[in-house]
């Protein structure tokens, strides 16, 4: 039976049935009993559980047991640079950081920065171009108020001094048919692209490494990233280290609609230094854009899980759930217009921007602290 | 037609043809103009190269225009350890040293450790075990003479802050359908070792990175070595670098017969560290380990060609043309008995591992400086 739609590491398609995802990755849904278990340990239960944008897990349960049992563990994610930093790339990192200020967790941030540039056949691609970009992404993670002290971000192309000797380790492990199989690899693949799931595999059992004892891992991260582990909590396994924890959260809705915000489509996406205006006139034809009749609007308006607008207040601006809940309510019912929600949307993302700006500012002295070197 | 040899760079099989193996190659042979050219050069000819033991070549032409208009070379060799060097590796390092000392090359030694680490399945065969083989292997090739101020080795996973960065720009341009037919592998074939030839490549055109000008190389190997260039030379131009340059070395007989001395079979092999008495043993077994009758001795015997004896002379042993002569005339001739010669054999092995066992221990004290760290 043809899927209508389609997550790899490469591509979003479609409208995702997470219900179907879960069964096809054979990963676990975050049910009751497992939230009210991280809301216990963490004292509080942060909005993208509470609302199933974290919908899924692999080994949360261990990871608990392990925490409770008084062994920490650290959170390891990343983003992989070909173009500015949106709002969608947020949602692993703000999970990144309530799990650091919650857990006591050290936190380990790869960015890599030969990934899109081996992925992608764009000439103008350059590694120094991508650099730049990685940059920019390092002090925008660190403007969401990470521990300087606790976090440490690298470059994987700087720091491979470090990582290709366990990347090989990990390697070793894992065939061509593999990978084939999960990222649908041909013969036209370069080496480079088929070798670096590897690469992505060497922070999530890095630090048992460096303590020559287990030190537990969670990452969160966007679910079209699960494959890379997928392949690798194997080989990781076999090396003697302990599997990776998953959380896996939903893909932030295209503006104009679609399976997922991609920076590749700027029209459709919101980057963190996109201007004012600019913000403005993109959640204008968010609303507007797709809906081709009025009767059509309000039907689509009527649901707002089929709405962008109602969207990103769900994923990003506005955590109270009581809020929330008036504000999808008054989508429903047509009590509030669709202009004056664009105009609030808009307004929100931009104060949103603002403190972000603010906070780059502040953490930009910080930076050489947290990146660690060759 | 099937071929009754078969060269690789996993294996070599069968008895050499090495005019086919110009022509499989896309290769040149090192013809009298060239020979009088490089003698002129360096101001004398290796015997290496008279013996026609460096037999093939690419671009040395251009190498030698560039070389004399002022546009000094380096030199680029390497040893992939899974054990003890043996005499035959020492090949491809001997003309290296010559070519130092000749035309004041730089050279750039890489040792692979993660090479046969990822080929090989022997399980006990570690990274960390590998490290043991490769600074041995390093103390040995910088006994043959290298000049340590000009001579640099480095072990991979060592010095992949360096490599990774380039091995990704050359990957970009290697697909796995390339690397597939070149060195046959398959879908079993893992990950590391598909990406692998790309980390061979870097050095050959890292000093061009590093200077930010082109600086030609050259890369003395055995022949078996020269698919990983034969794949990388296009990518290397595509990056805007010049192709390196190679020279090809047959490959030292085994001690009982066959394609090549390899140090997977400690029999057929001598190894740097080989006790006196080994290295007895070992060339009497050569001698009377492969001819089932007096005979066929006779008839092998009268063939210098076909003798591991002559061919250790030939390669190693005697680089002196007229002592050569008389040595293999008394074979031919059977004016020498099969016992003496491997007893003046064995006694000359000796004295050279003897000698080698010496300058270890005068260079090991250089070899902080030689060595790449991370």
């Amino acid at each position: 039976m043809a899927e209508d739609f389609n997550v790899t590491a490469y591509e979003v398609e479609g409208r995702v049935d997470y219900a179907r995802l879960i069964e096809k990755f054979g990963i676990r849904p975050i049910d009751a009993a497992l939230e009210k278990r991280i809301g216990k340990d963490a004292g509080e239960l942060h909005y993208l559980i509470r609302r199933k944008i974290f919908f899924a897990h692999r080994d949360m349960d261990w990871l608990l047991t392990e925490y409770e049992k008084g062994n920490r563990f650290y959170v390891y994610t990343g983003i992989a640079p070909s173009g500015g930093m949106t709002i969608a790339h947020l949602l692993p990192f703000i999970m990144a950081q309530w799990l650091q200020a919650r857990f006591g967790a050290e936190v380990l941030i790869q960015i890599p920065d030969e990934e899109k540039f081996l992925a992608k056949r764009d000439p103008n691609l350059t590694l120094e171009k991508v650099h730049g970009f990685a940059y920019a992404d390092a002090l925008n993670i660190m403007a969401l108020g990470f521990d300087p002290k606790h976090t440490r971000i690298f470059l994987n192309t700087e720091y491979a001094g470090k990582l290709y000797k366990q990347a090989a380790r990990v390697a070793k492990h894992i065939t061509f048919s593999m990978v084939k199989d999960a990222f649908g690899f041909t013969g036209e693949t370069n080496i480079g692209t088929i070798f670096y799931t590897s690469m992505q595999a060497v922070p999530a059992f890095i630090k048992s490494v460096e303590a020559g004892k287990d030190v537990p891992c969670l990452i969160p991260l966007g679910a079209d990233q699960d494959v890379h582990f997928r392949v690798a909590r194997d080989a990781i396994a076999k090396l003697g280290y302990p599997k990776p924890a998953i959380m896996h959260n939903k893909f932030l809705p295209a503006l104009k609609g679609g399976a997922k915000m991609s920076s590749s489509d700027p029209d459709n996406t919101i980057y963190l230094d996109d201007a004012p205006e600019v913000v403005k006139k993109k959640v204008n034809r968010a609303i507007t854009g797709q809906q081709a009749t009025a009767e059509l609007q309000k039907e689509l308006g009527g649901d707002p899980d089929r709405c962008s607008v109602c969207q990103y207040y769900r994923f990003l601006f506005e955590p109270d759930d009581k809020k929330l809940a008036a504000i999808l309510d008054a989508e429903r019912n047509g009590t509030m217009l669709a202009g004056e929600h664009k105009a609030d949307l808009a307004a929100r993302i931009n104060a949103y921007l603002e403190r972000h700006r603010k906070a780059k500012e502040r953490v930009s002295g910080s930076m050489a602290d947290v990146m660690l070197g060759p």
